[in-house]
């Protein structure tokens, strides 16, 4: 028997946050393959993952385009922000971006108060989105820095938040324990006539003790008494949602799937312009958004290598490796992981179906230089990898 | 076709420097294979290389014991050093490991001059030896801070070496450029009649371009100027040693393979003592030395695991991977790899049969760390790289 080379391997990675991009991280990987396997097809698939770089993976990947808009960012300073007009067969759709506007990174570390910042800039990208001609509007909803159950963005979107003296509420998520009613007067007028669907973790939710205040204001910066304002205030707006909101009778405003999607967003939107909650995987992966399919390009693979910045004992709960581990499984195809660095329970990987993962390090280094080098660093684990993989090929050859 | 697991895996292992012996390295990657293929068998075979833990690996695995010796150091001080005793059918041979009295680990950073330096405490190892009763003496030559050609190794041994008014030199290769003659009449009365062998990188020689003063002096400590000096001295020793010692006149002492062993030890105790010199790896591995034979081992294995602590452009030359390979080359056993370090370079152990690396490195951290962690940081790398070979393994079968 002769070693067996795969003939046709997928490429389908995450970004690796704050420093490589889902693209670069697929190319570099095909890179290192390519060097040793000669011939063989790589398809590159990068995977959007709601988060930040969403917007301009899925408008490169359709042929479409960003276009810049400068929004009030989610502590009230103007942030460059962008969304995206998708191309193709998807023309028509735009993607808002949260984290663009509205991200934990655009929050600066000493002024990290989830109950002080805003959604209002998101909203500003919907508008733009909605002024622009979309007929269908996507909203990412990873990497948020606000907790402020999308009042902001309603507000950007011409929705009145008041007070029980009909006084309009000031910004951010704090100041919703005084929620008593909506005008919806200002309404944009497209906003009930355009598909929202915002693809977002579903298992976040609005209030309760797994509710976005508990669960993600202390990583937001807020401080434990911060925590429990918050809890309250998200239960104040719960209410006005539920009372006053076109569609927020008929859902599960507090503990909904995605409800707690973007620290409330998701309640907001679906509540008041009766967006669609879904999870993201489905929005982004499996709609018609791209014009070519995972599972089709799985179904087709030898072999899948995915990729994600950090892998670890948080891998398996939905990120990107995760998701395409599942997928390959359905499919019966072997995955190869590689990640940035590999942390505490990163071997739990194994039993979500990823078969072998493997580091970027090759010398003790700061996380700096792997950064700054880590386009290379990728490309000589891919190579390591396959020559890993080639040789157990070699061995079972040699058995049989 | 199932897939094929390899049965029977070799661990042969160089030690890390100055961070984990032979024994643990070969150890922690066993461990790690094991969790992967329950029931595989694993032959642990950590290689002695000649220099630092020689000794000690080689007592342990004839079931012999370390002598513990104070001796003289490289630069005066006492140092706590040891000698082996073999012990199964080894017994009567002694293993004087020159790393333990003349290493440059030996040397305080801030006594770095090879013209300074003295091999006398390896001498009164090889003194303790003789007294002991060994039959035969193997000197293992690697990790050496001296570059005296012997002569205070000499000196320990009863041997005078005289300038031209018959005056004692003083210790340091540097006072060598005032030798003029020898006198034997002291010398240990075992000296000649036991055998005396060097297990060396027979690539170093004592003079000329590419002799220790210009190729170890720098490193060692030498200023440029000191390199020069040091040069004259060993060649004005080499023609002490042609003229005036029992062998000099027999052998090529200057250029001879391994004259230059551990700064010319090898030229002093060949041409004084005849003892030989012989390359490292045959006298350690290919002798009657051990009781198991790493060519058996490996004629018998599905794969070969070798390790060093740095794996970079000097591994090809001469290092134990390159040793591991070329012997698995014949045995036509596939060889990986595993490495503290991936330097620069690294690809190219490729080229002599090392079919795959891989790093221990999983995180950005310091060396610092790298080596507290070391034992678990290559047990997981050794699990991490099976379960990639396992993937290939897999693929096989996918494709069959």
């Amino acid at each position: 028997m002769s070693i067996h080379i795969p003939q046709r391997i997928l490429v389908a990675p995450s970004g690796f946050k704050e420093s490589l991009d889902a693209e670069t991280v697929a190319r570099a990987i095909a890179a290192g393959v390519r060097r040793i396997i000669p011939g063989v097809q790589v398809d590159e698939f990068p995977i959007p993952d709601g988060g930040e770089g969403t917007a301009a993976a899925l408008a490169a990947a359709t042929g479409g385009e960003l276009v810049p808009v400068v929004v009030s960012g989610p502590v009230g300073d103007p942030v460059a922000a962008h969304y995206a007009l998708l191309g193709g067969s998807s023309r028509g759709t735009a993607v808002v971006e949260m984290a663009a506007a509205g991200g934990l990174r655009l929050v600066p570390r000493d002024r990290r108060d989830p109950g002080a910042t805003s959604t209002y800039g998101v909203g500003e990208l919907i508008v733009a989105a909605l002024d622009g001609g979309a007929e269908r509007i996507i909203v990412g909803c990873g990497d948020s820095g606000t907790s402020d159950g999308g009042a902001g963005a309603l507000e950007a979107l011409g929705v009145r938040i008041l007070d029980r003296d009909g006084t309009a509420l000031p910004r951010g998520g704090r100041h919703l324990i005084d929620a008593a009613s909506l005008d919806l007067g200002g309404l944009h007028p497209r906003a009930a006539d355009v598909e929202i669907v915002l693809a977002c973790n579903i298992h976040n939710v609005l209030c309760g003790p797994r509710g976005v205040a508990r669960v993600f204001g202390p990583q937001k910066g807020a401080s434990p008494e911060g925590v429990e304002r918050l809890s309250t205030a998200l239960d104040a707006w719960a209410d006005v949602l539920e009372r006053h909101s076109p569609h927020g009778g008929r859902m599960d405003v507090r503990t909904g799937p995605g409800s707690g999607a973007s620290g409330g967003l998701g309640a907001g939107l679906a509540a008041v312009l009766g967006a669609r909650l879904a999870p993201r995987f489905e929005v982004l992966l499996d709609g018609d958004l791209l014009p070519q399919s995972l599972d089709d390009l799985m179904s087709r693979a030898d072999l899948v290598i995915t990729a994600e910045g950090a892998i670890d004992f948080q891998t398996p709960r939905g990120k990107v490796p995760a998701e395409v581990a599942m997928r390959a499984r359905i499919a019966g195809v072997p995955v190869l992981g590689i990640a940035g660095s590999l942390g505490e329970g990163a071997p739990a990987v194994h039993d979500i179906g990823i078969g072998a993962i493997a580091s970027i390090l090759t010398v003790p280094m700061r996380l700096e230089q792997a950064v700054e080098q880590g386009e290379q660093l990728l490309r000589d684990a891919a190579e390591r990898s396959m020559r890993l993989v080639l040789l157990g090929s070699a061995l079972a050859a040699r058995a049989a």
